[in-house]
């Protein structure tokens, strides 16, 4: 989220300055950023309009209403997720998935209330918000197979894609408890068992 | 569900020999067999009612409301995945693993629609209901650590508590999915994969 530029005293001077889409863009990534430490149910309209010192009312033109200002904020934050989580671009694709898995790792820790809060939303039926998480997930585990699209690590079979599928539950699982109570396991010792256990399960499908 | 004694079709004269705790019982039962094939949206008094062919005021003696009414019947189906997947008593611990595993993905198979939607209402905050869930699950895991008290498969670390709260996680969503589509995968492979990664899973955090 290192994109906010002083978003809490944007001066008017530089404000004016700003398209539309810019200024939209702007307040998107000041909503992420207040999302990081709040639920999605504290993140209203209200407060961003005190965070960014506008009106509300700019606010809902821009956004047109609250459920589709929720949304955007949830759609930006997972294309973060996603673009930050990218694996680098070479390198054996075991160290290229634990540099991803290790990405994932600290932005769950560095954004947990939010993400929590999505993951809870879009699992309880918010149908925008779970298409938007389905998509990230789709997104996130879609890229093993596309960037390994060698088989280097496994091959791209029905069971393989279920265990992808498992994997990924068993790793938001493994991160989010984690990050709400570290006791007892170092933070590597989770990046290795949340890495090192894909391969192990693909396997068992075989 | 074997013990609903025919209950869309009471006698009269059957009925009013039940005691109300008997008679409360009978219409969890019969409640928790409508879930199987239904989500917990559909399962309303109105339906159980007309199932059980007594008034909904009757119904609602017997349950006070409706919130009320579902919780039980929630309370009842959880409690029976307990008691269905109960391990065997004796004999090699990986074979009662996989003999606990079985049962679950069976009770899962044969309750899709109804066991569906209380994972999701449970994550998705319904407070009651997620109480409910957490407790089964515990139930669930806590069993893995009380069965296995000699140490047999693995030592009980705050480690291995954290993997195999993954490897529930990854066992819900593998039988989810496969129920939901078993595709290219078979009902062996299935129960290979969920009984056989959970060894593996806790050896990573040692």
């Amino acid at each position: 989220m290192g994109c906010v530029s002083q978003p809490t005293s944007p001066a008017a001077g530089t404000r004016t300055r700003l398209s539309p889409d810019q200024r939209r863009t702007q307040l998107l990534d000041l909503g992420v950023s207040l999302l990081a430490t709040r639920s999605l149910d504290e993140m209203t309209i209200d407060l961003l309009a005190e965070e960014a010192r506008i009106s509300r009312g700019l606010l809902y033109h821009y956004f047109g209403n609250k459920h589709a200002f929720r949304e955007a904020v949830v759609r930006r934050a997972v294309d973060d997720l996603v673009a930050q989580t990218a694996p680098p671009p070479g390198g054996d694709p075991l160290d290229r998935l634990l540099a991803s898995v290790t990405a994932y790792v600290d932005y769950v820790v560095d954004n947990y209330e939010g993400y929590a809060s999505i993951v809870k939303a879009a699992q309880g039926g918010n149908e925008a918000l779970r298409r938007l998480y389905d998509e990230a997930r789709t997104a996130l585990t879609d890229r093993i197979f596309t960037e390994d699209a060698q088989g280097e690590i496994f091959e791209d079979t029905p069971g393989a894609r279920l265990m992808v599928r498992g994997w990924a539950a068993l790793s938001e699982e493994l991160v989010l408890a984690w990050a709400a109570d570290p006791t007892g396991v170092t933070r590597d010792e989770l990046l290795g068992a949340v890495a090192g256990s894909l391969p192990g399960l693909v396997e068992l499908v075989h």
